[in-house]
């Protein structure tokens, strides 16, 4: 970490700011420069706040060295891989994901899983709880939905992919579900990731939509810090300033950065970061360019009459030709 | 809600849609125009979502007319006047709460409560648990907090905000607290917002640091369908692409904003949106010329040993003098 | 165009406002639902300034349903194909410019040259003015980089792309260049842009980078208005809330929507978006994969001598590999 | 400047960077942290391309010590104060510059000038090259527009303040206006800084709605490096995530910092952040309390018929008002 002065700053206030990191358990070096001085300091400062230096009045810039999450960062050249199911995912391959947003009534989720399977898909997204802006939109179906997971889940030798949004709905969901997953407005709740920690089932966390990739990199380290490894990070796009035709802005570059800051695989969510059908093809190859480990897809028997985010879900059809041309494109990338 | 067709749509399609809309309970106009034909939906759509015609492939763009949180529009002049201890928000006054980020120790805590009382203010903000980004920084005290505040607050008839991150934190705090605080990491967390709904303490409800004000206002509507109406609005700040020199953006405009939008009183928190306590004072006095109901502030007896938020904390002096211009700066604005 | 009146308006108002309508040779319909008042302008409103009405009290929201480019939206399957040379943009293939940031000296602007063509590359990029964020950085050799500009097109027939930043230069370029580029920061230097439009050479159109897609495409409007046909767009990387890893965030669904709004082709500029070399060949297989019409690549004999853009500079030897796997995957993709 | 160093760099790069720097006239000093090394670099960089360095494969990380703008830079508590007719801007008054968006005929821009005068306004801002998004919008009335200026200027004896688009617009403008205003879309055309560096007139120059505060003082570097050193800067609003009530965004802790940054003065121009009258008042009163040197507010005759912007602009009546207002404000802080 090191330290930028204001200019003007007296030796009495460098001294007792060379006190309080030496009372951290840290050394320093201090350095004058033509126009500042600068205290570098030596030591583990990866789970130091670097902002807590600001309250020294003589403190100009404080630049951080260490990243702040030092078992999500890569140290050497192996990659997690995050075993569901039977896919393997980080390990090279791609592993796609598809489901409805929600589940609604049997009939449409067991049609789903069965065009799943046909195309030896062996993952899939399904919500029972929704969080939803409006109070007035559809919440989930909560316990009939489990139910319906259940049936389907042992009829196809599906692993179920489910969104926690309270830590209440832990024990209610962990026996259905195979992964779970952290919504964008949850990936900076504590109490949650703290929970998550602790087991060992894997957890799929989405990014945030207006997260950095370094806070990203946080949470993920919140549930490493507990101890639970299996974790899989999912790009879903960022809030920026032109939304007039998407709901958020796929951040493409996030999936080579991540592979080289962290071990963990990265899947990438276009239906949440488009908004709408008719850009998912194009951005799910695009994905796959870039070297995703795979995608999370909404799928939909009828969007039109679909209960959440029917205007982003593809229609079965769609869903198939788009899996279709994403293998082809991932067997030409392993070619080239 | 009015909805523009794309160009060579189908009348086939028109009927699939417009039957669609009549089975929500709407009727609808339909208008050629030059180059399109739009649909206007007549009825209460305050409780539709807008995103779900997209679904329809002949769906070019859908405009909302009316605002989708019926209950938090404003539709007359009154406002509510939400009334802490001996506070009342929203009735013209100024209202301002200090405190320190977290409670570290019963004497510090104690002289900042002494301090309040002293300049007559009555409201203090007393943070129990800590929403951190790293799971190695400090977390708040939890229990022992709680035991300090119970004792401070009855020695100086103090009311305290502080903030809860979980629903489960809800029967721990209850007794100890006048306002709950949501947190910007929490504007969206909805069990939590539900969970408020249903009690008739007040809400103080921070702005998510890239929410929409309309996605605010959604946040609010979720706590007012539940049937609290004591609810807080707090600006704290936005994510821009600046960050340079403050943490967050100070929007100073959403004060007029809301004002106009809702009947719900409005204070600023100028500490998170800054970041740093030597612009405290200006954004303070911008956001009461600007007509805030009231400010948010953090205050600490020694910044610099802060276990959190210390960069952007006043020290006590600091903070009087704040006040005392704040004050003069209300009653010259009360009198132009 | 569509009005919303705000609630209360007086029957006065809303005929102050009709007859202005009326007065600008559009005609209405009035629409009154459950809570508001709402005005449909019929007739050609392209040309009109939405905001404009916003200067009537009692105006709410208006709501443009026709966009303001008519001549850059897409009103045909019919694609415009711009004619650099040998290649041809927008007609289906792939279309891939190296060259440096700006010329520095006659040997290795030729050497770049050189492994173009042995590549079958027929467009280069050179900077001979180049607009710098310090007065202190290097700001192009202007006439030198000409000469030299003249020597190596020559020597290897070769299509020459350059930034111009100011009408003043357009003289001086003309004779020596092929396609006249307009930086992100000219997008909407409307003079330049008039100046633009009078001729009939390529103009290759920068997004700013912090431009909607909308206002891009006003910008193209105007060459377009002024009559020139042949302008390609380029997508180059927005600004957004995180640029910790990357300069700006390749905006890749950018590219599937510009061919649904416009017939104009566009091409991706994957150095600049992200501000450094070890991105590049990542994002330019995904806009490849999103479909884009060609690559815009910075390539430098030895980028950490390079006097501007080294960083985001591939060495000759990366970039090769680049055109040769961007190639075999547009193959692969035009069999998928 | 600081280099932070990939982990496993060899000996050989690291020699080779340090020759490069040292080929730069700089010296260094390298220090081994616990997880990397780190390079200071010693000496003047304030005209040195930190992003340079990015080109070696070694380097992780620069970061900047000295800023780049040594001219702009404060580095006394001595103000620059800038003199435009009778005012004097940066010397701890208000100054209050009005008038319309663009002129539109004599007779209305007389009666604003008019009114100016009678409340002791001496700077009037008065368009006459308008940039517009649109091509077919009113672009401003050119010649025409400054034989009014000149008539109303002799007249009333006002300080005239427009918009020049153009380094070409430069001898046509200079007998009439007495403030060069570089508009925020031309805030990064270099041509046009440099032209205005080499003059004595005073230049506004208005923040991008993208720039950081940086690139603003960078923009100022240029024309301060010309030897022109009357320099008024203008925040006007930036582009966030949110524009659905406001245009941009005002940045109003931008006051505060930049008098922290530089020695240079600040206006506001609250029209343009809000695009919408209703809310200028309100935001007008908070620039002022966080210490604004001036306002820059768009007044029209008839808002309703204005050629531009009339959505934003103030009916004389509001704006003698607001002027009121301000005074009164400015005299009760001057007493704080």
């Amino acid at each position: 970490m090191i330290i930028k002065l204001k200019p003007r700053t007296t030796i009495n206030e460098i001294s007792h700011l060379t006190e309080y990191i030496v009372s951290l358990g840290l050394s320093l070096q201090t350095i004058e420069g033509t126009s500042h001085i600068v205290i570098n300091i030596l030591g583990d400062t990866s789970k130091i706040d670097a902002k807590s230096f600001y309250a020294f009045e003589c403190v100009d810039e404080v630049v951080r060295i260490q990243k702040p999450y030092p078992k999500v960062s890569k140290t050497s050249p192996q990659k997690t891989i995050v075993t569901v199911g039977q896919a393997n995912i980080g390990d090279g391959s791609l592993t796609i994901i598809g489901g409805p947003c929600a589940i609604e009534d049997f009939e449409s989720f067991d049609n789903i899983a069965k065009t799943l399977v046909e195309y030896n898909l062996t993952i899939m997204r399904a919500g029972v709880f929704k969080p939803r802006t409006s109070p007035y939109s559809f919440q989930g179906l909560g316990q009939e939905a489990l139910d319906i997971i259940k049936a389907v889940k042992d009829k196809y030798n599906l692993a179920i992919v489910s969104e926690i949004t309270d830590k209440l709905q832990f024990e209610l969901l962990e026996p259905y579900i195979d992964v779970f997953q952290v919504g964008a407005r949850n990936m900076q709740n504590y109490e949650l990731l703290k929970a998550l920690g602790n087991i060992n089932k894997p957890v799929l966390l989405k990014r945030g939509f207006s997260n950095t990739i370094d806070e990203w990199l946080m949470s993920a380290e919140y549930i490493l810090a507990g101890g639970n490894k299996n974790i899989i990070l999912c790009e879903r796009g960022i809030r920026t300033f032109d939304n007039t035709y998407t709901r958020n802005t796929l951040d493409i570059s996030s999936i080579p950065l991540i592979k080289k800051l962290t071990h963990l695989p990265i899947i990438v969510d276009p239906s949440h970061a488009a908004g709408r059908w008719d850009l998912i093809e194009d951005l799910s190859l695009a994905a796959v360019a870039a070297g995703a480990d795979g995608l999370l897809i909404e799928v939909h028997q009828n969007p039109q009459t679909a209960l959440s985010d029917g205007a982003q879900s593809l229609k079965i059809e769609k869903f198939i030709e788009l899996v279709k041309k994403c293998r082809k494109l991932k067997q030409c990338l392993d070619s080239i």
